[in-house]
């Protein structure tokens, strides 16, 4: 690393105390040599993902949160409801890095090829402990953006892509035909009804406001199903029936809609049944829970039939199943159509320490459509 | 089928009516000739398993069940609740015989090899319609029982022992290494029970009452746990740790129980876990829902990671992805340990009529453990 650079990086930490307190902060470390085939990137975008708050925020309340510190080193404290502390168990005491992926330049680079040759390139990055103004990682875990692009366009490169497409591949591996997808107006569900308008997949957004099937009809959608409308069972069943989705992911988790879109499955699927089985159709209906917008209770009435199933999703375990070679494909393909397919849109950029005011944290911790935040570490 | 056999068939048949009453009664049918591969059996046997009650009952809430007709063709009336008429649309108007299995006498036969080879003997048989006083069906859902077995002795020969080694089997398929079981002192549970302790596999029996768990503790079952202890948690998280058990085959369905397994698990696993992970272990949680005791919401709090599963099990879509070759191995076993492995206890043996007597419905219909029945068409 040239001997001007910057020897130490600001970080944020969550720590989750034994006490039942979330605390927030910044932490200044010492910015490690790269090894042979690792570099170093000056982070400048990263995505504040819902994945990412929910290592940020731990089970704490923030409604409970209160600012202490210094304007340089601002603290965020937080209560978190007992009964939350269980799930909290393997992370006690434990100052964890947050920020699953980013982008930003190359500023150095250990001697392997690989490395040396992304010295000065813009790349995308995975692999935790991306909130932070300079990361070292292994030089495979980063993508050399094409020509052209900014560290903004490319810090989203890596979890939403490879997770919508990761739900195309696996209803292919699956063996459905069409797929549904809940809070679909998301940057990951405009990114899903991108794909499978340009592959000719149907596909059935389920949506819960009306401004969201707005966003999803100016771009496109053929089948957008409202919750909040009173027709929405039906809406569905009739979309479902229409396209033949028998696999839903849900960003959601909690209530009922999990159970209502298996509901809706069956019904659509024995609209064309011509006899009475007592255990449902034979068909399997599939909804795959890869999100906790509501961390709430998933509740459901097995009005379905018994060919059915509810179960978790989620990338990493996905593209090992897949393996190196697929999963290269898919990069691939994230990299070529970066800024149209795999667009991101985000609603404000802010510094470390921004990300730490209160006031930005009410409005990034909803997780509200149209509400996504983009840190920039080496913002001032 | 020789002249002075019965050409007529009493049996019993549910019929949901499409204004939301159902209705039991007897019919009497003629009985077909047997065709070249099919043979008649004289029905001396049948269980009266939970899956038969749900085609039974359909969706009726027996407690507001009332007796009409005559001594010699009693009719039971019950109503069904409005929300659940939407269920049972595929059955509306139609007289629908009941009875999965059952045994009996062959007393006639088609003029093939097969059909002939079963002549007089003693057979279980499964196919529905089996509530029946004879029942025409292809030989080769016959199974010629052991010499010296009792029709009551193979009444059950197919549904609870397939179904039990359908549960190991998938326990196999899948991966795992140890079994949980709910319900686990019913005639099901007792034989899987049976099964585990000659196969050296470690099951996890929940039960839901002291008594059950003395049931199986005096099969010697050794790991019981009761959910009615204040400490079933806790003692079921130990039984998951001692055994490794990441798979769980649940007969009730509806309620938290489903859940509190994934969250046992997710704890017995984490106990050995060295860094905590946001999205919980890596290790895949599945629980199959078989039955539907609960038919009550099914609810439960995702605080067990993001590697777990639930969905429907079914006997016969199982013995379809396993293959006729496989599945003929497990029926193999069953006929060779049918009075030991496989034995299936009975609290009472009805015939048709006494079956549709209300003070005896309100007994069977409760399906709780130690009160099932055995009906038998042919008593007098």
């Amino acid at each position: 690393m040239p001997i001007d650079s910057p020897r130490t990086s600001l970080q944020i930490r969550s720590l989750v105390k034994r006490s039942g307190e979330l605390e927030l902060s910044l932490a200044e470390d010492a910015i490690p040599e790269p090894q042979a085939d690792e570099v170093v990137v000056r982070v400048e975008a990263a995505p504040m993902n819902p994945s990412d708050l929910g290592l940020l925020f731990g089970a704490a309340d923030m409604k409970t949160a209160k600012a202490s510190g210094t304007p340089e080193r601002p603290v965020v404290t937080a209560q978190i409801p007992e009964a939350a502390m269980k799930a909290m168990a393997g992370r006690l005491d434990q100052s964890m890095p947050v920020g699953n992926e980013g982008a930003g330049v190359v500023v150095a680079a250990g001697n392997s090829p690989a490395a040396q040759a992304l010295l000065g390139k813009t790349v995308a990055a995975i692999g935790g402990a991306m909130y932070t103004q300079y990361r070292c990682l292994p030089a495979n875990q980063c993508m050399a953006l094409p020509e052209g692009t900014t560290p903004a366009e490319g810090a989203s490169a890596f979890v939403n892509p490879l997770t919508a497409l990761g739900m195309v591949a696996t209803m292919k591996r699956e063996g459905h035909k069409a797929l549904v997808h809940t809070a679909a107006a998301s940057n990951l569900g405009q990114m899903l009804n991108r794909i499978c308008m340009k592959d000719g997949i149907a596909l059935v957004n389920i949506v819960r406001r009306p401004e969201q099937a707005q966003i999803l009809r100016a771009l496109g959608a053929k089948y957008i199903c409202d919750q909040s409308a009173p027709t929405f069972m039906q809406d569905l069943t009739d979309a479902l029936a229409a396209t033949g989705a028998t696999l839903a992911f849900d960003a959601i988790g909690g209530g009922k809609l999990a159970g209502q879109i298996l509901n809706a499955m069956e019904a659509a699927v024995n609209r064309s049944a011509t006899e009475y089985s007592r255990y449902g159709s034979a068909t399997h209906k599939q909804v795959y829970i890869y999100g906790g917008l509501d961390r709430g209770p998933t509740e459901f009435t097995r009005s379905f039939g018994m060919a059915w199933g509810m179960g978790g999703w989620l990338l990493f375990p996905f593209l090992a199943k897949i393996g190196p070679e697929e999963a290269a494909k898919l990069k691939a393909r994230v990299a070529a159509e970066l800024k149209t397919t795999f667009a991101s849109h985000y609603t404000k950029e802010v510094s470390l320490r921004e990300a730490l005011r209160l006031e930005e944290i009410a409005v990034y911790a909803k997780q509200a459509t149209g509400e996504k935040y983009l840190l920039n570490p080496n913002r001032g």
